[in-house]
């Protein structure tokens, strides 16, 4: 069965306060980092998953990002999926 | 003064226990998500800095993703940096 690798981006709705991307950003200025505007931090999720077809792989993982890895109340994500035999690249 | 938009990746070494991301991948099973066969949960930083020129961005933002953002000991990142006004993209 076909192979999918999967990456799938967690982000902080902008509505909802960042209190550690907050931080970090205070913490670049102290390292002497400047010129940080924004600073938010999110979640990646990389995976593999075996399904039949690519449409398959995928309404199971955005069941999966709706569910589980994301919280919709206070999250955005998204999806980004590719066949796993990548050796006809390039 | 240029504005640059940029992403830092943040994932575990392939090395390193990653429990949380084995019981995300639990909890799938259990939803009926069926065919996950590896998941990572790693950090995506969001970030936009003014800066010069985009090498001198990139340069911050290097020493910045190894002293703050990442744990090189544990972790690997992956720096995406673009400039931030996209008016000409296409």
């Amino acid at each position: 069965m076909p192979k999918f690798q999967a990456r799938v981006l967690i982000s902080l709705r902008s509505s909802v306060l960042d209190p550690a991307g907050e931080a970090a950003r205070a913490a670049a200025n102290r390292l002497g980092v400047k010129g940080i505007e924004k600073l938010r931090i999110g979640k990646s999720v990389d995976l593999s998953i075996e399904a039949p077809t690519e449409s398959e792989a995928r309404s199971r993982l955005e069941l999966l990002s709706d569910r589980l890895l994301a919280n919709p109340v206070i999250e955005n994500w998204s999806l980004d999926i590719q066949p796993s035999n990548t050796s006809k690249e390039g």
